[in-house]
């Protein structure tokens, strides 16, 4: 016999004690004792002890009890009662019904021992056994709350970019190709081409969150295949520093939402203090930097052009150690290692005005004011050696009065990997993509 | 000689007269007359008239504004003044700087009477000078703001699913493959079979707006290889009817949203009146939908299982000559033109648990309960004929205590498209993709 009631969540139980309400969750654990039986059942907002004493031959409940596996989907129905000697809220429920919705096979193939990779093949029970990773998704949707709110409050719209293009237009090696039928397709590294055509469609501040594709052979904690990019792109800036004044405000206001949700909770669950950033963040430039870090004995042989890992680890720990604070934006990095696309000052062809952005230590953002005058673009692309004939279709949105602008690419998992002290973004991640990974 | 000030927008300009501001967009007309040069200029919030007396030789202002093009992104510098005889506004900008920061050149490539297809080449400037697609996009933020409140005020989680698949599971046909390093890999065609995953995984309110791409060879106005999906799923539901509830309230709230900060514009712009609808939407199944479409003459041999858009548009006509609603959900698809993961009622199995909704007509959404019984699904899969060893993934998902489930796939370009009455798919896209355009 069947009670239907509407679904109680769990956080909501103390509202109802006293009555017959149904719960709707998954067996936490079951402890099936001689005349007792108890099985805590978890929702998304917590768990209840559910109890019920042996009624012997023709109980229906207890012998729904006695099937139950861990992990079943269970509604099950029953009177709230106050019980103080119970741990989890002091009150459990006496049940009267219970309607097993999909049993769980045994045994489960993972548990708390399971290593990381046999983890994602079993993924969707690891994020809903997991409170990290349940907590995980909350932040994630009340940081992206957090950026939007900032972004429309400065007069964004929200775009979609294709992720198909016809050509493998910014950098043919790290692209992935796919049939089209009778041709070829090509996934986009980034929006990077796209939100500067809506710039010069006349969209004055572009905002997309959406996928991003690199067909790197990377195997490292902090690289995938597809990664969601969080974009912005400004027309008519004065210079690159409306970009970074930008981040730094939007990543302020997303981090204090963040803080003010889940602050306690990611105290709790991952033992990370959310620090809220003060703005302006610490800006350096790339030559600085380097003269720092080569003060200290990084590369010895003074070839390298760019930070590796621990050039980043090492200028954010000397900001950190100077400033307080756990950003970064390292400034002008040189035009070799940049695209031809990023501008350069007029008195130093030699630096590009770009960033990237380090947070506690890891890259989190690249941006740059780009160039927007279709003659120094052509120079800038036959200076490194491209061919523009594949790239007309960009280069003609420069042409008839594209405005000056610049822009930022942001990796979400790389944000959220820092901001709550993960190891690896597959962990940041609902279902990472790799080289060797897939699936599920 | 450039006084650079900082940039006041058009629509701001009413507060600075007598006011030395800059502006800053692009030459929307240019008149030259032998004493008098008048400019007008438009940005993302307006147009104003630019005027300057020449001055004759040496007169910096002269020559700028002269040498001048269609286009062109400009920042003027000048003192604001009433003027009641201009038509923009009462007022006039006296140039006293020019700033040319990139000169359009001539001819453009498009004017007014350029067809569809041509302007799609120059998207970025057919965006740019028609006010209807700015328009456009500014309901689209709007637009996915309302439905993101609504979402996010019943509990929805922020989910991003990834869009390389290791197997062309749902249906290989109409699926992209791409190489993968040293296999192949697919590209979703609809977030489906993991924010599935995501409900197995605990997730209770699913919520992702991305792209989803479909490899079909379809020419109509209503069909993209590439478009922007919004997609729902909602653990423990009682029923099908969870879902509808769901969708008309986010629908009704999102349109009320861009009623209240569009409602004129598209009014002017589109001369569309935006009708919030009211909830809930008709609802009516597809065999009776049948009767009333045969009794009118449609599909005389009775052979049609599925609406063509003659049904469409033939059920929403009536729909709305009985109700006065321009929404219908057409409930209870026959079971063989739906996916084997559509839930079929217990007493009923030669029909599904979904639905389509339609706005005038045009096919929005597409929704249903799943199935979430593994042994239910095993058999339906067989029954459709489907080889199940490539979808052991997504079927290991319900083997371990998924919850009951259903969802809806909205096409966010179709809704756009009713909303503002465009005649193509193409008008409500910034970058269109289909089978014969990969670009711009």
């Amino acid at each position: 016999m069947i009670h239907k009631t509407s679904r109680v969540l769990v956080s909501g139980l103390r509202e109802h004690v006293g009555q017959t309400v149904s719960v709707s969750g998954w067996v936490n654990t079951l402890r099936l004792q001689s005349k007792m039986q108890f099985v805590v059942v978890r929702d998304h907002t917590g768990v209840v002890q559910v109890t019920h004493k042996r009624g012997g031959e023709g109980d229906e409940v207890e012998t729904s009890l006695e099937g139950l596996t861990s992990e079943s989907a269970v509604r099950i129905t029953g009177r709230v009662v106050d019980n103080p000697i119970v741990k989890l809220g002091g009150l459990e429920i006496l049940a009267e019904s219970v309607e097993v919705l999909n049993r769980a096979e045994t045994p489960l193939p993972i548990d708390e021992q399971t290593g990381l990779e046999h983890r994602l093949d079993w993924r969707f029970l690891d994020v809903r056994r997991r409170p990290q990773a349940q907590l995980l998704f909350a932040v994630q949707t009340t940081f992206e709350q957090g950026m939007r709110e900032y972004a429309y409050e400065q007069g964004c719209t929200e775009m979609h970019t294709p992720k198909l293009m016809g050509t493998a237009s910014e950098s043919g090696a790290e692209v992935f190709k796919l049939g089209y039928f009778d041709r070829s397709a090509y996934l986009a590294q980034s929006p990077q081409f796209f939100k500067q055509m809506a710039i010069s469609a006349g969209v004055d501040k572009v905002f997309e969150i959406g996928p991003v594709f690199r067909a790197e052979p990377s195997f490292t904690s902090r690289h995938a295949t597809e990664f969601t990019g969080v974009d912005v792109e400004l027309a008519w800036i004065d210079g690159v520093e409306d970009v970074m004044a930008f981040e730094e405000q939007m990543l302020a206001h997303a981090i204090a939402k963040v803080a003010d949700a889940h602050g306690e909770a990611i105290q709790e669950t991952f033992g990370v203090e959310v620090q809220v950033p003060t703005t302006p963040f610490p800006r350096i430039t790339m030559a600085e930097t380097q003269e720092i870090l080569r003060a200290k004995g990084w590369d010895p042989a003074g070839v390298k052009e760019d930070l590796d890992p621990e050039g980043e680890r090492g200028i954010a720990a000397q900001v950190k150690e100077q400033t307080g604070h756990e950003w970064v934006f390292v400034t002008h990095y040189p035009t070799s290692i940049r695209p031809f696309y990023h501008m350069r000052p007029a008195d130093n062809p030699s630096v590009t005005l770009s960033f990237d952005l380090l947070w506690k230590g890891l890259e989190v953002t690249t941006g740059a004011q780009r160039e927007h005058r279709y003659d120094v673009l052509l120079k800038q692309a036959a200076e490194k050696g491209m061919s523009t004939e594949p790239m007309q279709d960009y280069l003609n949105a420069f042409r008839y009065g594209c405005p000056p602008h610049g822009g930022l690419g942001m990796g979400l998992g790389r944000v959220l990997m820092v901001l709550l002290g993960l190891d690896s973004i597959r962990e940041a991640t609902f279902l990472f993509r790799g080289p060797n990974r897939l699936t599920p």
